[in-house]
């Protein structure tokens, strides 16, 4: 158990009257609560800001819209970085497991002391979608329309293989120090870099990749003949590997990763994925992408036939793209025109709109 | 230049009074000599076992097979791990880099050595299959037939990615010490364990990792909530990456990789592949697998396509089988059967037989 934490969040739009219009987004393994104002530490534009704000189809004008750091993140909510009370010391991999019906649990805490009975609308892509699932399952009542993107009720074998490298990769590293090395003063920056490199081959496709890099050169038609970065693919996943260190910490990308390989909605209902959404009220809409092959089109074709079996009100959207997994936070035309279908029409059977 | 180097190889059969039937198979990345004999290091039977003895279909009866382990390799060709006369230590990253065209050079010279002018056969999967395409690109008249397996003509986007994963996981452990690990009596282990994690990944399909894998629990019915091996994939990978580091040397790694993401058959002739065949009187068979999304069968499509172009003689097989890139090394018996027919009617073709 847990206890006290700490819960950071974001908040966009006004709360109206009634409460009925709050939109809760949930953010995948690396994102974090700023999805509509610049990252804190890198200064980039919030990483969903050509859907969230004034106008845009998550109307902030229209719309209360939440956004919390999951709980074992590193942006403020309590992880392996934060001093653990017992010790004085930082929790390291002390803390323990964190599993996406966690997050959620702590979500709706926040939801509770916002005073938010129900949820107008509950968003997220990848372990973010997988957190959507979560809520429509445990928490039913207070979720009026849900919107899983481009993610599964359960990691595959495949997945789960290409997080435990990552970990390893982390874990190899002399500078982890066994998961102490913010008391070493130390950071598994090569580790964690590795680890960011391979997971970001899988967000992307091949043909994207192709298109992007295709074999360019770095320096146009002069190979080195030595390991340094020749191809344009090679230096681009280097500062990948990078950057990402400087705004993540190594720790909570195990226990980010652990939390999605754990992730099995069938199995927490006695193996049969409709029976954790038996009854079901809220509205569903189900995106994939055609080239996501982290999260293929046949896992949200197993949560579209659950809901179906489960009664629920579900649609169900193919986005033709290749941009692999990363698409759900690209500018998409047809998503994104999919999206605004859906909010609004669920907006007008909540009564938040007159259209 | 690489001067002097040696080559390690093994023979199977006895070559005939003309010379004529001598089989060349080319080894994969982490391939070696030891194809149809066991493996000097982990006592493993040869690694084409099944295709290859009295009989088989590269039946040693018939046929002289010859397997030499490619130069800067590590089981016994020279190789970074191997001195260098000009400063009595290992090679390390001094060695020049190794290209799939050094290769086949020496290889080349090897088979001049035994005194053949025409190999009958040249026949090897992924990296192993790239040496065949050189071959019988840059010494044509010495090739009467051809079966590249499960490759491609010049490596993707995508497959740099992976490998350079690899590279950065291997020059990342500190016990890697800037190549020089020999000299300092240490070995980067947990680097090299990782790429070989991450490349075990792109051998196999998701499909088979479901199959073989799921996500069963290496104790079953219990999570242990931490990170320890959960699943057995996990543990299968880890496995994977630790007996490879008892058999292979890390910076051979580094040029065998960096090998295969040189090579591109097309760009060594101005641009069309085509042209890399033109006038071409060698046999060929190219070879897929439906699950192979390493090379997948569009890479083969374009060498097929290009050998057309040259007005060769080509057959094209893709094989059903939902077991990835690894296929080629397992028993797949539709690709068994279309290569006993291949090398039979080539070597009816040949003279070598008379059925």
């Amino acid at each position: 158990m847990l206890a006290p934490f700490q819960i950071a969040y974001q908040t966009y739009g006004t709360l109206n009257e009634d409460r009925s219009n709050a939109v809760l987004i949930c953010h995948a393994l690396t994102g974090d609560q700023h999805v509509g104002n610049p990252h804190p530490v890198t200064g980039k534009p919030g990483w969903w800001l050509p859907i969230l704000g004034p106008g845009k189809i998550i109307d902030t004008e229209r719309y209360f819209v939440i956004c919390s750091n999951v709980v074992g993140g590193c942006l403020g909510s309590t992880g392996p970085a934060n001093i653990n009370p017992a010790t004085g010391k930082p929790y390291g991999i002390d803390l323990p497991i964190i599993t996406i019906p966690d997050m959620v649990r702590a979500q709706a805490m926040l939801v509770d002391h916002l005073g938010i009975d129900q949820l107008f609308a509950v968003i997220g892509g990848s372990m973010g979608g997988m957190q959507v699932l979560e809520w429509a399952s445990s928490y039913a009542d207070r979720v009026f329309c849900a919107m899983p993107i481009a993610t599964g009720a359960r990691h595959s074998s495949q997945n789960i293989a290409f997080h435990e490298v990552g970990r390893q990769a982390v874990m190899a590293d002399p500078d982890w120090c066994g998961g102490r090395y913010i008391e070493q003063g130390k950071k598994p920056k090569k580790g964690l870099a590795v680890a960011r490199m391979a997971a970001h081959i899988t967000y992307l496709s091949e043909p994207a990749l192709h298109r992007k890099f295709g074999r360019n050169l770095q320096d146009r038609d002069n190979l080195t003949f030595g390991f340094d970065a020749d191809f344009q693919i090679e230096s681009y996943l280097r500062h990948q590997g990078m950057s990402f260190v400087d705004r993540f910490d190594a720790n909570s990308y195990l226990y980010m990763t652990r939390a999605m390989d754990y992730f099995d909605l069938a199995a927490d209902h006695g193996g049969r994925l409709a029976d954790a959404f038996s009854g079901t009220k809220t509205r569903f809409c189900v995106v994939s992408f055609t080239s996501d092959w982290l999260f293929p089109t046949e896992e949200s074709r197993n949560i579209v036939h659950a809901l179906n079996a489960a009664g629920a009100s579900v649609s169900f959207v193919e986005i033709e793209t290749d941009r692999g997994h990363d698409a759900f936070l690209l500018e998409e035309p047809e998503f994104y025109g999919a999206m605004r279908g859906f909010i609004n029409a669920a907006a007008k059977a909540r009564g938040l709109t007159t259209i």
